[in-house]
């Protein structure tokens, strides 16, 4: 017989140590662990089935706007990665290095992609020729390495998944639309499918991206009150297409600069879903992306009827587009229930001798433990609208956490005070000085500027929190993972 | 205005030069590039599309038979990769070494993965522990890299995509069945999906993957006469998981070694869609795995009410769950009939302004060139049964091919003739001794053991075909890719 232990017992409570909590839910729900390889992780099937729902429903979108998915090596040649100035210094610390291959020691160094902007340029630099050849709408789904020192789970890791889109257009304006059309599919899958609220915006000159005019940038915050960066668009301008000598002739058949667009999203966002929606009992899934969305438990299965019943049910929800699965292993069902909850499955259904005989089944809520009792005549029905009015929930509950969460700070004395007393974002007036920016962080146990939204930044008036100069932005700022 | 030649003009003639042909077609279809990158391709939207579709049908097929996602990390350390012998002899002279990390040196240096058996033993080691944790049926899609000296597009290149599965089971018997079973799921993809028949079968033991027990193969037959090695089914008994020291507690709490398989099929079978079904006009894809099944091309469409009517039937035949585009560019209809065929799309719709005069549209075969005229009010239905009938006439077509170039030698004599004068498999006897295996491969011009068909090793009598000792097998033989 299994271990009737109960899974909640082998996790630290959320608000006794959230980063024991978290790495204690990794482990419970076996999303990933650490492999052997230094810094590197393994993507187990628990983690990694919603990774592949991330990746059906964002990829989806993404082709919903014309995207093309494309596969370019993992190595990059020396000479490429330094062909952008900003870009090398940005990437060449933190690389690893392949020197040999087979027995022979290479002529010419690779790295290990740690982004492919120059693969991409390399690429178009072949491949353009005339207006007619743009724009050039790619994406690739794949992993990236960088040489971190310190690591956490699905945060930070050596290795990680992502997909990183590369865009290049005819023009200026084009390249920009597209940078903020992208920024602006990530905001609706996060906060649409994720059920994770979001403060987006520009990123300042020194949060960037290594050689980008601009960077747009979603920020989910996290239960223990941390920002964490969910997804980056770049606007690189015709800084690398030039770089890379990529230029097109127009249709007066003049040579001209073409302009360029990078976006991704990683694995890090695993993290957000577990920081912003998991409790004391485990992981919470919001139901578009959970990989199993409900699960039956037979209760007294070994009494006649009852599991002949239970897979009936599998089969009608089935046959209605849920995911379903069974548990009808030999554990107890209290085992199975927490086992349930561990995962985060959003909805389970309990059905027993007592509940056959009164055409009835319980289902019970993942994110609030709502008992719901519904007659098996609209079983499918119900549990249908049920997760659906669960991923509206739990966008609702985090959006609730997260305004009450947004402090405002008119002098440089209360932001220190808010930083020490509370947790979540500060919202303060900023100059556009980096000094004063590095000053605010350093003076505030690191409430770094997380970003700009736009909307706020219209008719922006009073002083920078720092210097007393005139502001010219209205910043987020927040500690962050 | 578009240039009106043909694209059929710059592809070399099948039959004049099949290897030029061949890459003439990967380019003029723009499915891969070399990337500057020695040795490794550009997968570009083309060709990474087929990939996609590849991968969605076959992963299909593999979760109905249970088997999970994961992702493993890409670094092997190179203490892990020589646990098991014959794996590291196989495999130590063509990988790629990492030696530096960001800036420092590495104390242990770590290969690019060639492939993941012992990083799966590795992850294996630490999670099983009883009988209750097996069997593990895991797969992963990722790329690998061997530093192959000389390559060709799809069919050897030093990173490449494909996917590896790795299961972990309890007794010898459910890891060989497994074997067996995923050796079947390949089979059926390849040749319901892809339409390519096969010849399938074991490895004899100097053909076997670097450590297992069994190899199993599935081959396909070029128009050229030479074999494709398609996809891979091994059995590795207890030697892996040995040398990782994976063992796990049975019921009666005794420690039993564990049985392992792997299997990997990669975009390699690109290649074969390729050169099993192409022709002198291009690429001709299989419906089921081509990215648009039907290209709708409007005859003089600047003619009032011709691209209205190609918009609606667009909008009709997408309800109905066919890959369907429409070509309004403004190229002539020639251009984009090349084009389509270029590509391989399986039909194209033309309709005019006589068309919908007529109330019809003209559906044209890719594969065979047939233009059918149907109605408009029925226009739906008979695409999808035509494309039907075009999957099943590609397969049926191959299938010829392949039976008509399948030899029988019955002494050496007949062999070598029918290897100088045909091409296709040559079928003869064989005792089992490598050194007949090396002397028939090196007196007939390169034909050797491609595999070993189960159904026809029942009842083998005869001799050797080299040594005229008793034969063992019966073995297929062929010059390959």
């Amino acid at each position: 017989m299994a271990n009737d232990k109960k899974f909640v017992e082998k996790i630290t409570s959320r608000d006794v140590d959230f980063a024991k909590w978290y790495t204690d839910v990794v482990k419970e729900a076996k999303l990933c662990d650490y492999s052997n390889v230094k810094g590197c992780l393994n993507y187990l099937p628990n983690g990694y089935a919603i990774w592949e729902n991330i990746q059906s429903n964002l990829d989806k979108r993404f082709k919903e706007t014309g995207v093309k998915n494309v596969y370019l090596p993992m190595l990059i040649p020396e000479s490429l990665l330094q062909k952008e100035k900003d870009h090398i210094e940005g990437f060449a610390p933190e690389v690893a290095w392949v020197t040999k291959g087979g027995n022979e020691d290479l002529e010419e160094r690779f790295c290990i992609r740690p982004t492919s902007e120059t693969l991409f340029c390399d690429v178009w630099q072949k491949q353009v020729k005339s207006y007619r050849d743009l724009p050039l709408v790619w994406n690739q789904w794949n992993s990236v390495l960088r040489w971190e020192k310190t690591t956490r789970p699905f945060l930070r890791s050596r290795e990680f998944l992502w997909q990183e889109g590369h865009t290049l257009h005819a023009t200026y304006e084009e390249a920009e639309e597209r940078t903020k059309q992208m920024f602006k599919v990530y905001q609706d899958f996060v906060q649409d499918d994720l059920a994770i609220p979001l403060v987006c915006g520009k990123k300042t000159e020194s949060e960037k991206f290594a050689g980008a005019v601009d960077t747009y940038t979603i920020e989910a915050l996290m239960h223990d009150g941390k920002a964490l960066q969910s997804g980056t668009s770049h606007f690189f301008g015709n800084s690398f297409p030039d770089s890379f000598g990529i230029k097109y002739l127009d249709k007066e058949n003049k040579l001209h600069s073409a302009y360029e667009t990078s976006w991704g999203l990683s694995t890090r966002i695993i993290g957000a879903i577990i920081m912003v929606h998991g409790d004391d009992s485990g992981l919470v899934l919001p139901p578009r992306i959970a990989p199993t969305q409900t699960m039956i438990i037979p209760i007294a299965q070994h009494k006649e009827g009852v599991l002949e019943k239970a897979n009936e049910l599998l089969e009608r929800i089935r046959k209605n587009n849920i995911r379903v699965q069974i548990d009808d292993s030999d554990k107890t069902p209290g085992y199975k229930f927490a086992e349930q909850e561990m995962l985060g499955i959003p909805t389970r259904v309990e059905i027993g001798p007592k509940d056959i005989e009164n055409n009835q089944a319980i289902i019970v809520r993942r994110d609030n433990g709502e008992k719901i009792t519904v007659s098996l005549d609209e079983l499918e029905e119900k549990l249908q609208e049920i997760l659906e009015t669960i991923q509206k929930d739990m966008f609702t509950r985090a959006k609730d956490f997260l305004i009450n969460h947004i402090y405002e700070a008119e002098t440089l004395e209360e932001m220190k005070t808010l930083a020490k007393d509370k947790i979540g974002f500060i919202v303060a007036n900023w100059c556009g000085d980096e000094k004063c920016e590095e000053n605010i962080k350093a003076e505030t146990d690191g409430f770094g500027s997380r970003c700009m939204p736009e909307e706020e930044q219209k008719n922006v008036s009073g002083k920078c929190i720092y210097c007393g100069k005139e502001a010219k932005h209205r910043v987020y700022w927040g500690k962050a993972y």
